[in-house]
């Protein structure tokens, strides 16, 4: 199939090396048609013309480029729901109905194989709508016993019926990426979170050295330590939620402009509420049509959030490989699992390897908030055509967040345990106690005893009493870091 | 002053250019001292020891670099409402009502020059947090009647009492954050929605072609786009608003590593009373010190509403430029004011200068909005040691967001005039009309029609009349664009 | 194969979807071990224990974000070297030619399925290393007449012989990455660029309005407009091509930590060697390892020339759709290529969908330069450890770029047509003509014109007639556009 | 002054405040004219009307937002060059003497106080453009006895003859920007190189453990830690110099839109000549005007080489505090100066404020190139109109990492000592030299001695004894740090 067949020859050296960006092992064709005319398809494969003509007009990135599954399936919920709509406004019910079944399979992943555009089309996802379009009548077709590419049901004038790839797309990408945040994102870091404040719990009576500007400092707990973790993923979940209420607005009725010329009133809050009911999420109609088409600031915001809860993972991923840091010569305060292997060279070597694929994702998640905001910038006029780029990052980083968290819950912080021995050593080492004295002596004294072992290499103690400022049992009862973990009485 | 003055010749051609980076005219000093001993200040500044030393060792980026003045301004509310609070736990009622008398002028920036320090110091803003200790101390201490430098009030036991700079800084980090977000920010806003939507209104009856992919499109009413326009501030509002409950929360009361050693308990609460009373803003305590002393995510969110307002202003600004954009060979469909002479070579040109100043202030802002986020996750164990640094980025975003809606509103929006004539000229010469015969005549002939017209260059009435698919009297019922900007009954 | 399969049930409504996260048909398994113990394996996959532990700890993001096929070439590359190099100083021939054979299959992307491991792994890339290890020995035993799992070849002590992974990543990242930007980038821009210059040259007699500000301004011709494209697209080259020299320099050879520990003197230079030979790209080994390993500032660097390369594509596909805007109601002076409907609801609409498809990509290579210079940021001592996430976004950015000035060049640039007729009218039309009357009547005189015309909506020289600052003659012969397109003599 | 001091009432609380956006302390005023009519200006500034226009247009962000020192400086070093070569072009030698001397005093920074446009106004720059030419001719009619205002030299005819805003901006922003990378940021790299050399140098001998994943690794010295980071400084300095012959090229010449209307010709190559004598920089006329004018990725492109350099810096940064950290509780390898008290809560604390500094200016311009790529991707048709805010962030960049690579270098790397006693404690505890057992042992006896002696907390060499797998001779033999650090013979 050499029309399909986008090979590449890559000189390396002698060797000629050739890829093919679109595999297909497709014998025999079909031909579909569109106003632009004939064109051969797959014979094995529901699309039709439109989207053939955008699988060979756009050859950019490869496989791992298609359209994100989540976007698929909710171009199955959307299209099933319209249709459901459409019968109420006249749609013939037995065509409806296979639309509907064959939609439901869109729904459920079953048809993935026939959507095969990338996210690099054109930038109101008008193929991919089309793609859908497609897929579903020929299927739907199939159903009630007519053959592919016969448009007994009809792409555009049954199954978008009403719609526009402009108000369609912006929709999909609203239910996907509500039902991403709803089914993945959240529970994930609820799990993280909870597991976070049971180690805060099992840790609240250990005390150790505090480090401000990664020296030592006035000691804490390690449950409190890990409580300030706590609150950095909880409220994360807080400022992913709050922006829910604008990514529950749908576009749907505002066809191509915003305007919802060639729908019914009425049309958009209806499949705004089939919507709903099909996902049990409380999506709404958008307010205000022309923004939903123009801008994508909803977008951009929940990647906001997003982008505020990798900034709170990359610190906690941070602080647990150096508080983990060791065996032998780094701080050595927490025993992180041991999930596999550290090193080929060097045996007896593990890891904090979670920590890296957790910080790793978040580089990637503010990389794509950077690209989303570009993206969201520069829509003009009635239409922002920078949608499937936007929708891509977004769910990107959805998924990425939400599985980094369940794989670092489940294989680091679930198993962490503190180091109660070195903690210990360390906290009694720690100069930083002398802050205790400051209400006895002074600070001016308290600074001379604290620089004065600092300089012997002694113990506060030691240098506390040669310096003559204060008696072994004064220094004993002023000295107790647990008295010094918080406001006093 | 040989000492205080970092001169740097620079040597460009055959011409030595001597900048000084800290100019001062000060020609007495006295001597200050702090635990590293003695430092000569200039006489008529009233900072102390450790404020000199920071100006010697931190000569990054000149004067324009200094602490962003509502930093100053908060600290001296903080020093005030602390030393309200500290008079109820045994503080000096002398001393302490002098040091609130010279924090309310500190607070009402008449010392802003006796703040000289930049915001590339101490990580922690340490400095800046002793810069204030010392020049209240100073200043009170003139207020009884006393020396500067003399320390009868004291930097650290009295201004600074039961306070760390690791919580004094997040604390004024808020507090000046929230106040810019409510009395600059906001009300901005407000008048740019409200004067956004006053043009809806006036324009509600302008009937104009649409455009998407910057291609023509069917119709809508020139209000219709200026109500999205209306939306996308209104939802900026939200967004920022949504995100001041976190804004609210302070870090006083944390001392050191967020234990609160050295406070009383009950210290927290009363402070964020007494600044909530001083500010009539809603702060209270944090609920977690330890999340608030090492993160600074409640920044990076609300940079990230800011990056999500400077998306929707780029798009505004962007679209009010091309709709504004010739006068002969543009769009031309919006008269915008004219505010100066646009061009020195170019008689009689006008340019949208008010849209140009506006989408660079949201590139900065995107910008600041990355610089936030790197600094914001590379917090490590108790404290994030790029404090000064956030703040000067979230404060810059905040002024220009603000100012430049405020400037953008009055020097342009307000002032932007439809051009009728224009606009109805291009309404009717487009060919997207044709998408309303489409009930009539099926997609394809109104494809058909469409066509010819463009490719002949004339009119749909005449390319239709001319394929003979309906008649004189049908087209002009059926194309009417009136009947084209909304759902059908 | 309940152990591979990570099956995630995820409850939209009322239905139940399952996602596989790793699709795998395998029903039959052999044990593999490693120094954690052993591990059931796939039988039809050569990959061994460490892989297989990694695939089950690292459920991150799905197939889609596998580590990138050109480093799993580039392993194959490297691997083969490596074993060649090895052959000099001792390793078994018939084991080494064996390695080299399968290693070889590697390169060419035969075994790409054996290499099923993510991006979000360990941030070393140390299971990809391992992966490459197992699967080399395991084929190259395959090869001998041993079975996998055996270890008759051994992944550490023979392919891995005298590496690290902490060396290895490193190399294969700088393989994979100078291979692409010579075999696709640097190719398909130079093709863009060509394709540019040719419309310059062919548009060189078009005298058009000139745009400043978006508006009309003084004239220039189609052709030197379009000559800013092509020198931008020019010095694009130029930029990537300027960060190559740092991109050809390898790790190979400083082991863990950079020391070389466990090599042989010379094998750092001769590896390069190796791999110069087999790429036909000049490597040679990095100058200092110890940098090499624990930063990536080449690729940062490079990825800065892209984020340029990428900013220059963003203006000229933003031009491109602009000039091309219409057909009635916008600019109209570029003619695109249809490649496909545009609109499924508008009739006969044409957009400009590789400019689209471009500038996403654009907006795409800008996020991933972000998320690479956050990793590159966050290294630590004698490691990076964000590899991984850095080589799969400059790889997916330099596909994309590559791919995507490919597919513009083609579907766009190259069948761009001139709309003569209209840029002669907007030509004609414009105010800014007058900015040629200043040498005779003055700035004064001039703007009087102008304003005159565009209050009146008359011409020019109607205005200037009836203003009665010149005659018809001097009018005609001053107002010469094609005598505005140069300096004078 | 009432109608230019721009005074806002910010209700806080029960206080009221007031800012002076622009400060102002002129009692007397003049009139000024341009196209627009008359404006009074203050009579002590040398402005005149349009400068006096944008200062009310453009009431964004208050003084500190001023257009950056070196663009005033540039636009002196320009008009002087301009005048000479206009000389040659017939403009009369009185009145240019004149506007060369006054031009000179521009570029010597002696008016700067005569200049008081923020960034934000029109994005062509032609605001401080006219500025400049306001300046410059009322100073100069002064210097020939006349007053000012009274345009006896005439800002646009005299003082910007043959230029336009469009490309004297852009020539300013480049020659600006070259010199501040030629006079302050190479200089101040290649000091950091030096001392980071001299310390690698000093530390040759200080053989430590190294540390990979921030866990325990195979050991090093601290001298090639240091080469490492010496390498990324080095390299850092190749990437800029990269950037300049791009740099180099001014733009001048190309006047309103790249044609070069107005000018004669050669005056482009004249006018680069004369900036490349005045600067003894080798500034060349733009092989592309339009280029030139319509994008400005030679800055994106520098701005790129800056972030590279920042991401350097930020891991030398880390590094150093990390290795520095302590005193008890850290790493404590290194000891950094003291420069100042550190805390006022915790008597003698010492906290690596330099490293904090230099770290937040990285995310600062980090954030800036993000800006400057949003900015630089924004230009439409013959004009790039973000010009001013792309100017200030690379300045800023330049100046901030100049300056704080300056101060990190004097004020930390040069004091930085080696705590040799810690570093060989550290050492010595490694269970990481277990790695150099491995040829005589074996990986798998090698890797049962370091868990042995892990989980027992005992010495390797107990642990090795004890599992009897060699003689208290061979480990002495064998386990040798010092052989650790190369490649073997």
């Amino acid at each position: 199939m050499a029309m399909l067949v986008a090979s590449r020859r890559l000189s390396i050296g002698s060797r000629t090396v050739t890829t093919s960006l679109f595999r297909c092992f497709s014998t025999s064709f079909r031909e579909e048609r569109d106003t632009f005319g004939p064109i051969l398809v797959p014979s094995d494969k529901l699309w039709g013309a439109q989207t053939q003509r955008s699988l060979q007009n756009f050859e950019i990135g490869g496989e791992r480029e298609r359209m994100p599954e989540p976007i698929i399936r909710a171009f199955g919920i959307l299209k099933k729901c319209a249709t459901k709509v459409n019968m109420e406004y006249g749609l013939d019910p037995v065509i409806a109905k296979a639309i509907m079944q064959a939609a439901q399979e869109v729904a459920e992943g079953k048809l993935n194989d026939h959507f095969p555009l990338v996210v690099w089309q054109t930038g109101s996802g008008t193929q991919s709508n089309m793609n859908a379009n497609e897929v579903i009548a020929n299927r739907a077709a199939e159903i009630l016993g007519h053959k592919r590419g016969g448009k007994f049901v009809h792409p555009n004038d049954h199954v978008n019926r009403s719609q526009s790839s402009n108000d369609t797309f912006p929709t999909v990408m609203h239910i996907a990426a509500a039902v991403e945040v709803n089914l993945r994102l959240i529970p994930n870091l609820k799990q993280l979170q909870t597991s976070l404040h049971s180690k805060s719990i099992e840790f609240k009576d250990i005390v150790k050295i505090g480090r401000t500007h990664t020296q030592d400092a006035t000691p804490l707990t390690l449950g409190q330590e890990f409580s300030g973790y706590t609150t950095q993923v909880k409220y994360g979940i807080d400022r992913v939620l709050c922006t829910l209420p604008r990514l529950y607005q749908l576009a749907q009725g505002g066809t191509a402009v915003g305007t919802g010329l060639n729908t019914k009133k009425g049309f958009d809050v209806k499949i705004a509420a089939a919507v709903a009911e099909e996902t049990k999420l409380p999506f709404v109609t958008a307010e205000n049509k022309f923004e939903a088409l123009a801008a994508h600031d909803a977008f951009v915001e929940t990647s906001g959030a997003l982008n505020t809860v990798a900034t709170s993972l990359m610190k906690i991923g941070n602080d647990i490989r150096f508080l983990g840091s060791g065996p032998r010569c780094g701080l050595g305060e927490l025993i992180l699992p041991e999930n596999e292997p550290g090193s080929s060279i060097m045996p007896g070597k593990v890891n904090p390897t979670q920590c890296e694929a957790l910080t790793m994702v978040c580089a990637q998640v503010m990389g794509n908030h950077v690209a989303i905001t570009v993206g969201g910038s520069n829509g003009h006029f009635e239409l922002n055509v920078f949608k499937p780029l936007i929708a891509s990052c977004l769910l990107h980083s959805l998924r990425l967040i939400g599985d980094a968290s369940s794989s670092f819950e489940k294989n680091c912080v679930r198993g962490i345990q503190a180091n109660r021995e070195r903690i210990t050593k360390l906290l009694h080492e720690s100069l930083m106690l002398v802050t205790s004295l400051n209400p006895k002596i002074g600070y001016d004294n308290a600074a001379a005893v604290a620089k004065k072992a600092h300089k012997e290499g002694s113990t506060l103690k030691e240098a506390a009493l040669n310096l003559g400022v204060l008696t072994s049992e004064e220094f004993d009862t002023l000295v107790v870091p647990e008295k010094m973990i918080g406001p006093s009485d």
